[in-house]
């Protein structure tokens, strides 16, 4: 497998920043997850947005789909904050040929306790049996877009 | 999905035990992760054994050989050491339709930087996906079993 | 000795919060820190606020020097916010037969890389070996309340 | 404060070691751990020694006090394995104008939940404000060396 990953920002790659008392997006933490994973393919990183997912807008979705479209690899793994995950999905409609999950977080990776790396797994994991298509791996789940949302007061991912 | 998980010790759960200074096998940490990971589906786990994999006896093959081949459940996850992840899987051949996926962590998963969360993602992502059969998770891919082996030096996994 | 914990809230606290994309103060830490510090001495721990510590009043103060002064202990550890610590001390001034020490953190107990483990042992090292007064424990050092700041733009404290 | 630390092994450093499915002693930790705490002051690590302390020869303690006696500062952090640390300290005995406090930990540094860190600003905490002498900074406590002992069963130092 030839990994292509995208981040986009989210609450996976946030980090505590004192000056402002509050949390903003950090570098990604994905290479570093990765390294610990011990992982033994071939892929590449790319930050793409540093956004919380609340606050992309149609331009931000256009640049994602014209960075997948143009991605010379077929799997392709997207690193998303949670709250718009499916939107972007949508936006991703009709590019053939290639295998595309989002994951993302409900704790920031950074956290001593934190759903990033499992989800990180979990997303690698179908992204290598998966038929070419869009999904969604959260919650321990592997969802196709559009008949997925995030049930937010229950903090969790649910097939509809 | 119903997950059965059957933890068999291996460095997965080890702790440091400073009374010898040495590391033992603790208590099955895939609870506290599977809540960490905030996974949304019906899983139950029993501890078959607490050993290091390389004192896997066959009476522990068979015990485990038996206890995979009596669960009602289609899905399996088995927590093992690395060392000999590979024959425990092939004492499980000819067990029909299930999906049965080993896996287990480099580094223990009570250490600050492992590969544990990681992996039990990788193999949950990929237990949902796959065809029945055997499997192993780690490295970050999917390898039939049979098809794998442990480079210990390198301290990965790769086909064969 | 016998160890009175008072927490006012503070970076120290915070968890990420995400339902709403954001972070709140938690339930108190420090418990779960003096048990993995395995400290040997007794203690009593008591949430009396759990504010970001600019948002500290009046008020605020006036009983945190009501809880110190009525106090039976001679051994004092507050754990307060970082930008107004300096503050709430010197509405202390006065109080008597006890050494009182701050600290905090600059990225909350709860992140996987945290000054407050650290920190929370660095107060308690020089708590039982200071003379009455008011102290300010952070950046690896113990300063006399009065003759430090905080240095946001470095992110640290030092003396004045 | 001007810190020289010396590192000589012990629980406190050690890593798991895979191939051998065993722990070993690795890279001091405590640079890590120092800026993580974000301390202020000059400091520098030299590493001694990577043993267990029980491994500790007569000659590996006259190398600590040599090295001990030689140094140009007056504060002295050494971190050392649990089970003989007061042995060690006694060996130091006689070495004028200095404070030298020994810690180390039950758990290793590495560890998710350890009292490394802890351990590591409770001897700090007590550097700075102790008269010159030898100790023992443990247990959230600080002993004089020659006045506590390790009870092995309870895992925590006590005084005597």
């Amino acid at each position: 497998m030839n990994l292509q990953i995208f981040t986009t920002g989210g609450t996976f790659d946030k980090l505590y920043y004192d000056a402002l008392s509050d949390f903003q997006i950090g570098d990604p933490t994905v290479d570093d997850l990765l390294r610990e994973a011990r992982v033994d393919f071939s892929y590449r990183v790319d930050s793409l947005l540093k956004k919380d997912s609340l606050d992309l807008t149609d331009e931000d979705r256009a640049l994602i789909r014209d960075q997948v479209a143009a991605c010379e690899h077929r799997h392709i793994l997207i690193i998303h904050g949670t709250d718009t995950m499916t939107n972007t999905a949508e936006a991703l409609r009709g590019i053939a040929g290639k295998v595309i999950v989002f994951t993302g977080s409900m704790q920031p990776a950074r956290m001593r306790q934190s759903d990033a790396p499992f989800n990180l797994g979990l997303a690698i994991g179908a992204l290598q049996l998966l038929p070419d298509g869009l999904y969604i791996a959260m919650s321990g789940q592997v969802f196709e877009a559009g008949k997925v949302r995030k049930n937010r007061s229950e903090g969790r991912f649910e097939g509809q």
